[in-house]
């Protein structure tokens, strides 16, 4: 494999082993990994790493790192580290069950942020100083340049600060990935020039990853697929909400307000932005274009349909059946496939710009329309904010949606003030449930209340919603969000004590 | 006056009384009127539409208005237009006794939003048709170009999207403005092109105002001052603050994350920004630039001094003695002052770009770095978001700032949860009081919460913010952000009821 993926001389002289490249790594290192969304994320390294820990721990001694990426990863990566406790500090977005456990057990401190800000931040040294960067990638050009992953999330940012570079060539991803990236670097203020990118397929970049190869400390030769992303099929509740999403564009389309191709269209993760997909694809658009972080399944549907022409994201993230199909047609898909670092998928200046029809997923909203992406019943957190913020806060339309209830129907989604806030009522503009669509925007709180308890709480809750904005607007010290502070989050206290809403 | 000031015989036709103008606007029209903090607002058609409302009222009849304006007014327009209850609806900002206490009360309803997002908003439709632009000027050109006010806020979209055009020339500011304005339009999208926008001094557009001659219905001649806004010395409490600010910029120009001469500065209105400014003219900085929203006497300060040499802003609002030194030095002051419209003195595009200093006060903080700008004790709306969330969330530096305690003592501004959040923790990088600065960046809330209980809460307060963490880290159901639910707004329920928190 050596010859066929690792061009570079120089390069080629630093190949090891994992655990020889893990042994480089040093207790209290901060680390610079590839990976986002369960893919182009280290494979073997980090488990090498993760056995280096636990031997240490044996011994008595302690060995832990803090691990920066650019979203969530896998089981290799996130599972293998923090099942043997041996990382302090993790930032951001994560979605790993032994992670979330130590992040909620106070194991781990996890520093959430809006994912195109983590780069400028790591280079500004809020999270201190980066000692390792850990990057998978398909290949090296003789002339030493990378051939990135399926994934670019924070690698240009990481490449760049880290004193010791650890890369992990994997021989088991598509190499004709080559040519599906534009990495573009953003400036720290005060160089930063406007980023010339009008149109989602405009290239602004080069498509490989550069790295100074002095500080190339290993290079390492694996085999391993990405983790693979399950979709189930879109339910009854998901198939609603999409419908209510596809009825909605169709109001803007004729209220002459977005062009008969929509606006550029960015999806969050999950089943239901999956089903959303899987309706567009069904529906009368043609011609449409997608600026988003995560490409997944349902946008690859939409890409062989011929429905979507192009998609800009920072990661491929699919099932085993997309990656078959994927991998086959890989030369055809890089032509409408672009992947950017994601500084630069998730910029506010081009969600702004492009004006982004933005679909994301939520915990919670309250009836004046804050959303709770983050925090289960205010403390736990659950996987994290992701890129929600940068696409909500500037998007043309910043939509939230998820079913109405959740736990068996003792929850409802719709509460009189969420328990935490990720996404003020300024940010959002839709909220939608299986049960309808609330238009918010240009609204006042109050209007706004009246809308989310009938378009969106389930028939069960609206009962008690409609009483308690009832006693807040009579009992308030100001009309302008009525609540009653006493009694805000007495519902979240009952879900607390296992009991319904 | 006529002849001084209205060049353009088209429009010298439509000369005509308040009361005249006022009689062309209809109940229920949505009025766009200029002005933003106090400045640039018209002054004698809103007095006459009040008399109109007050007159209907007598008669039994209904008679309300839909206000948008730039950002806060004067008593003239909003204190004329509440005081009769003439106003259905408001957006955004404002900060009058007249109109928050409608707000308040319920007789009005307020669609507070960030204040960059209103002229793309008005421009879509979400708050309705906009039946009537109000705009103040200077002058008119032969051309029929206007000039604008002290003040530029939405107006480039307010004439633009209004059916008829009211136009207020005061010959009462000075004549001398004529070239300090920079009026650029934002497209819609699909349709927007990088703003080339690099330095706070750049000037991108023209200096006047366009408007089409037929949608003029009035042009009313005024003679009036703006409102001047009184500034109090620097108290002992802002002198603090101002102190802790300086000594962090001078620690970030150590770290060498920013030039000598700072990043773009950005300061909220009022006494506290203005001691800040105080201190930085007193202060070792040369050559610095201020990307705002508004021009108060701190900056006028230091642009007499050689200190500032640039300031973009959308307003100029100023206390009496400036506003005769403002008046008397214009023709040097046009030299270093540029108006924009507030879609781009606020634009997330440029406040990202150039790395912005960001300093705005408010209402409280919580440990967890959450901020309130807005709602006391959850329900009752102060002024309103006004461009904070537009500079927070992009700048380099968000920096909120306010006194420890509020009510003689009895409150104190850091809580265990804000009652209202306007900027959540990850748009909040450093809080400061006059016991000290927190810099949270890149912090895990944990860490957040004891470094903004030690450094910024007043010490009598600090033993039941430590026992409020205490107790949450043992009992909470997720250590990410540890709350007691059923007591987080124990200090505000105990401020309802007149009690120290």
């Amino acid at each position: 494999m050596s010859e066929s993926r690792i061009h570079n001389a120089t390069l080629r002289g630093k190949i090891m082993s994992a655990d020889e490249a893990a042994a480089l790594i040093n207790p209290g290192d901060n680390i610079g990994v590839s990976g986002f969304t369960g893919s182009g994320h280290p494979k073997e390294v980090p488990q090498a790493l993760a056995r280096r820990i636990a031997a240490a721990s044996e011994r008595g001694e302690t060995f832990r790192v803090g691990i920066f990426t650019g979203a969530s990863t896998a089981p290799e990566l996130d599972g293998a580290l923090f099942k043997v406790n041996g990382v302090s500090m993790r930032l951001p977005y994560q979605s790993d069950p032994d992670c979330r456990n130590r992040i909620n057990s106070g194991d781990a401190l996890y520093t959430d942020a809006h994912l195109s800000e983590v780069a400028q931040n790591t280079a500004w040294g809020h999270y201190g100083k980066l000692d390792v960067a850990l990057i998978e990638i398909v290949a090296i050009l003789e002339d030493g340049r990378l051939v990135p992953s399926t994934s670019v999330g924070n690698n240009p940012t990481w490449l760049d600060l880290a004193d010791r570079v650890i890369l992990e060539v994997n021989a088991g991803l598509n190499a004709k990935l080559e040519g599906m990236h534009d990495i573009y670097s953003v400036a720290l203020p005060p160089h930063r020039q406007p980023i010339p990118l009008i149109r989602p397929d405009d290239r602004i970049g080069e498509p490989y990853l550069r790295v100074d190869p002095a500080k190339v400390v290993a290079v390492v030769e694996t085999d391993c697929p990405d983790r693979d992303t399950q979709f189930s099929a879109p339910d009854e509740n998901s198939r609603l909400i999409a419908g209510h999403i596809l009825d909605f564009l169709q109001y803007e389309v004729d209220k002459g307000r977005i062009p008969a191709n929509l606006l550029p269209l960015q999806s969050g993760v999950g089943n239901v932005a999956n089903a959303v997909m899987a309706g567009l694809n069904d529906g009368p658009y043609e011609n449409l274009a997608a600026y988003t972080e995560v490409l997944q399944d349902g946008m690859l549907d939409m890409i062989r349909s011929g429905k979507l022409v192009c998609a800009s994201a920072t990661a491929v993230s699919l099932s085993k059946e997309a990656l078959v199909d994927f991998n086959a047609n890989l030369g055809d898909y890089r032509k409408c496939i672009i992947l950017r670092p994601q500084e630069v998928s998730n910029h506010p200046e081009i969600v702004r710009r492009l004006g982004i029809i933005s679909m994301n997923g939520m915990l919670e909203a309250d009836i004046y329309g804050n959303v709770n992406s983050t925090h289960v019943l205010g403390s736990r957190m659950m996987n994290g904010l992701g890129g929600s913020g940068d696409f909500a806060r500037n998007a043309y339309l910043s939509i939230f949606m998820t079913p109405s209830l959740a736990k068996n129907g003792m929850l409802s989604c719709i509460v009189p003030m969420v328990s935490h806030v990720d996404h003020t009522e300024h940010d959002v503009q839709v909220l939608v449930t299986e049960h309808g669509l609330a238009d918010l925007r240009g609204l006042a709180p109050r209007q706004r209340a009246k809308l989310v308890i009938e378009k969106c709480a389930d028939p069960k809750f609206r009962p008690a919603l409609r009483d308690y904005l009832a006693r807040a607007e009579k009992s308030a010290n100001g009309q302008q969000t009525p609540h009653m502070l006493g009694e805000a989050y007495d519902w979240h206290l009952r879900a607390l004590k296992g009991e319904s809403m």
